[in-house]
C-alpha cells in the first residue's frame, strides 16, 4: 500500500461560481477590481455571522461568548463581530479604543495581557471595563490607580494553572509562565486584593490556544473549573465571572481536521451545571478570536511574474510574508507547512502544475506555497490564502523592505438574520 | 571535563561607564529620557563610521562599498551611510524614494527584487538608476517602459548561480531559485537584451548572506568571478560591473565569532586583478547591510513587571517581538536561541540571576531572553538586545496587538574625520 499524503480540510466556506471563488457574493476578480490593489484580505461578513451561530448551536446557552480582537482588530470587523457577541476581549489600549469604539457595554470588556503598563491601566480604570489581573504588581498598582480616579475597579484573576492544554498549537499555561499569577499564588493575591478593599470578580484560567482536539479541550475544560472551584473557597463573596479562555483551534495544514465542537459544548453544560459555593451564580465565558474569524478571510495577491528556474515553476506575486507572516512559516512554525492556497481565478482549471508561490521580497523566507499542486497561472492571476483571517496583516511585518501596503476588506452586506436564518 | 558551554561575544562596541551602557556617547538612562518613551532602537553614528572604515580597510581600494538599504532604511542612518559608502541598493519603491532623498547620485543606486511590478520599474527609470533584471518578464517590461518614457535604461543581470554560498543564514543561490536568472539561461537573456537594443551594464551574482565562515565566502567569491568570466563572452560590449553581493555575517548567537574579513578582502584583490576579455575593465562592488549596520544598534525596552513563577524569574517588558521579531527567534530561525542581551543602566552589577526576558504581548511566542544570566533587575530598568542594528524594527510585526511603536535614533554629532581617525 502507498502511504497516502495528507491534505488540506477542504475550502468549503467560500462558494465557487465557473472559475472565480466568491468573497461575500463578489467573484474575486471582481472584488480586487473594486478594492483597487493587491495584495489586500477580504473578510466574509455571512461567514463570520455563521461560525458565531454555529458556536451558539453547540454551547450551553448559560455560556457567554466573547471576542478575542487580537485575532483581527480591523475597525469594521470588530463593529460586526460586537453585534452578535457577548463581549470583547483585548490586549492593549488601542484594542481598547476599537472595543469602545463599536459601542460595547465596558463592563463586557476584559483586558488581558502579561505587561499592561500603568498607563494602560488606568485607561482601563477610566473605561471601566474588567481588568485580568496578572501579577502582584498589577493588583497593587490598580488599588492606587483607582484610588486615584475614584472609581471602583472591576477585576478578575488570570490564573496559570497547573497544567496545560494537551496538543496545543500555543502553550499559555502549565509550568513556569508569564501569564496569569501561578494557582498557588491565588489566594495569596485575593488576600491582597480584599486588603486593598477591592472585591474579586471572578477568575480568567487559559491553558492553551489553537488545538484542535476536542478531547484536550474537554479535559482542560474540567481542570480549569475544577481549579477555579478550589480558588473560590478563598473568596470572600459569591463570584460571578468565569472565563475558560477557550483553546478552539482551525485546521491549517496538510492532515488537520476540523475541531468538534458538540462534544465541548455538552462538557461545558456539565462543568456549569456543577458550579457551587461562591462560583454558584457565576457565569461562564468563552473567549475565542482566531475560531471566529480564521477562516472567514483570505489574503489575496497578483502574480507578477511567473519563472521556471532549474525545473521549479515560480509564481511570484506582489504579496508575501510582509503581509502575512503566518503563512510565510514564520510566526511560531518550528517546520514551515504551506497553509491551503488556490488560484482564485482558476478555480475550475484542471491543468495543473507543481509550482511554489513567493512574494516580492529578496529572501527566501517569503514564500507563500513550497511546491503545491496548482492551476497553471500567469501573471495577472490572482493567488489565494485561505484561512488568512486571523493574526494576517496584523500580525505580520508591513513594512519589512518598503513594499506597498495591503488592504482589507469585509465583505457583504448587513442583513437582519435571525439565529435559525443564518444557520440554514 | 565539563563542556564549555557556548557564550555570546563580547560586546565590545559599546563603551560602559559604571553602571551605564553608552550609545553614542550618551549614558542609556538619559538617552531614555531624551527619546520620551520607550521602547526604541537607538543606532550609534560613530560606530557605523567605524564599520565602514574597517570594511574599506579591508577591500582593495579598487573594489566599491554599497549599502543595502533593506537592512536598515531609517532615513538618517541611510543619509549616513550614503554620505560614506559608494552606492546604495534598494529593494522597493520606497527605498528608492529613500535613497534618492540622500542625493546619491541614481548611477550608484540598484535595484534588485524578484517581483518587481510595472509601476515600480516605470519608477526606476525614470530615475535612472541601475535595474537588477531578474527575469525574461523584467526584460520585456523595461525594453518597452524605457520606450514609452524614452530612456535609456541602466541594467544588470541577476545571475543565480549554480552554486550556493555554504554555512549560509539565507541561501540565495544554487538550485531552483526565484531570484535572478539561471546561470545557464544568462546567454539567452543577453541575447534578448541585444535583440531590444539594451547595453548590458554587468552581472550581480549573490550566493547568500549572514555567513561567518570567511573561507566560504572566498570560494563563492571565486566562483562568482569565475561564472561572471565564462558569461561575460557572451557579452557584445565591455562589461562596466560585477557585483559579488557579499555575504558577510555577524555573530549573533552564542559560540559564534565575528568574521575575518582581511582574508576575504585578499581574495577580492586577486579576483579583481584576473578580470579579463570584456569584464577587465569592470568595477567591483560588494554590498553589505547587516554587516555595515548591526552591530551598531541596539533594542532597549522597560522593565514593567518582574514576576516568579514555579521559581522562574520572568522581566515583563514594554517591548518584545512586535518591534524585533528577529530577536524573538521568529524570524528564519528554526529553533530559537537568545541574542545579547544586557540590563543596560547595570552593567557593573555583580548580583546575577537567571531570568527570561518577555514581552507584553499575550503569546508564548514573545520572548526576548529565555533563562539567561543577567543582573537582578527591577520595574524601570533597561534592556538592552545587542546586534539590533539590522532586521529590527523594519522586519517585525509593528501592529500586533496594537501596542505603542518603538521609536528610533541616531546618536552621536556628525563630525568629519578622516578614515584614519576613525580607525584609531
Amino acid at each position: 500500500m502507498t502511504p497516502v499524503k495528507p491534505v488540506h480540510a477542504p475550502q468549503t466556506g467560500f462558494a465557487v461560481v465557473g472559475n472565480e471563488l466568491q468573497v461575500g457574493g463578489v467573484a474575486l476578480s471582481l472584488l480586487a477590481e473594486r478594492v483597487g490593489s493587491t495584495p489586500f484580505f477580504a473578510y466574509d461578513r455571512a461567514l463570520l455571522s455563521q461560525r458565531v451561530a454555529q458556536v451558539r448551536a453547540a454551547l450551553p446557552p448559560a455560556v457567554r461568548l466573547h471576542y478575542s480582537i487580537k485575532a483581527n482588530p480591523m475597525a469594521a470587523l470588530v463593529q460586526h463581530m460586537a453585534s452578535m457577541v457577548d463581549g470583547l476581549d483585548v490586549a492593549s489600549a488601542q484594542e481598547l479604543r476599537i472595543a469602545l469604539d463599536t459601542g460595547c457595554d465596558p463592563a463586557a470588556i476584559a483586558f488581558a495581557g502579561p505587561g499592561k503598563t500603568d498607563a494602560e491601566l488606568r485607561q482601563a480604570l477610566a473605561a471601566g471595563i474588567c481588568i485580568n489581573l496578572e501579577s502582584m504588581r498589577e493588583i497593587d498598582t490598580v488599588a492606587r490607580l483607582a484610588g486615584e480616579l475614584h472609581v471602583a475597579p472591576s477585576v478578575i484573576l488570570r490564573i496559570n494553572p497547573d497544567f496545560e492544554l494537551k496538543s496545543s498549537g500555543m502553550r499559555m499555561g502549565g509550568g513556569a509562565k508569564p501569564f496569569g499569577i501561578d494557582a498557588e499564588q491565588a489566594p495569596g493575591a485575593m488576600a491582597r486584593l480584599a486588603a486593598h478593599g477591592i472585591a474579586l470578580l471572578g477568575f480568567h484560567i487559559f491553558s492553551g490556544s489553537q488545538s484542535l482536539k476536542a478531547d484536550a479541550i474537554i479535559e482542560a475544560h474540567a481542570r480549569s473549573v475544577a481549579l477555579a472551584q478550589q480558588l473560590a473557597e478563598y473568596a470572600l463573596a459569591p463570584l460571578s465571572m468565569l472565563n475558560l479562555g477557550a483553546g478552539f483551534g482551525i485546521p491549517y495544514f496538510p492532515g488537520e481536521q476540523p475541531l468538534a465542537l458538540d462534544a465541548i459544548g455538552a462538557n461545558l453544560a456539565q462543568c456549569v451545571a456543577r458550579l457551587h459555593g461562591q462560583l454558584a451564580g457565576a457565569r461562564v465565558s468563552i473567549e475565542a478570536g482566531r475560531y471566529l474569524v480564521g477562516e472567514a478571510g483570505v489574503y489575496v495577491a497578483r502574480v507578477t511574474d511567473r519563472k521556471i528556474s532549474r525545473g521549479q515553476v515560480f509564481l511570484v506575486t506582489d504579496g508575501g510574508m510582509h503581509h502575512h507572516l503566518a503563512a510565510s512559516g514564520n510566526l511560531g512554525q518550528v517546520i514551515r507547512k504551506n497553509y491551503p492556497v488556490a488560484i482564485g481565478n482558476r478555480m475550475a482549471s484542471t491543468a495543473l502544475e507543481t509550482c511554489s508561490v513567493v512574494g516580492p521580497l529578496c529572501t527566501p523566507l517569503d514564500i507563500l506555497a513550497d511546491r503545491m499542486e496548482l492551476p497553471n497561472a500567469v501573471p495577472g492571476d490572482l493567488v489565494v490564502v485561505f484561512q488568512s483571517g486571523a493574526y494576517g496583516l496584523s500580525a505580520s511585518p508591513v513594512g519589512f523592505l518598503g513594499h506597498p501596503a495591503a488592504r482589507e476588506v469585509l465583505v457583504g452586506t448587513q442583513l437582519q438574520r435571525t439565529q435559525d436564518e443564518v444557520l440554514k
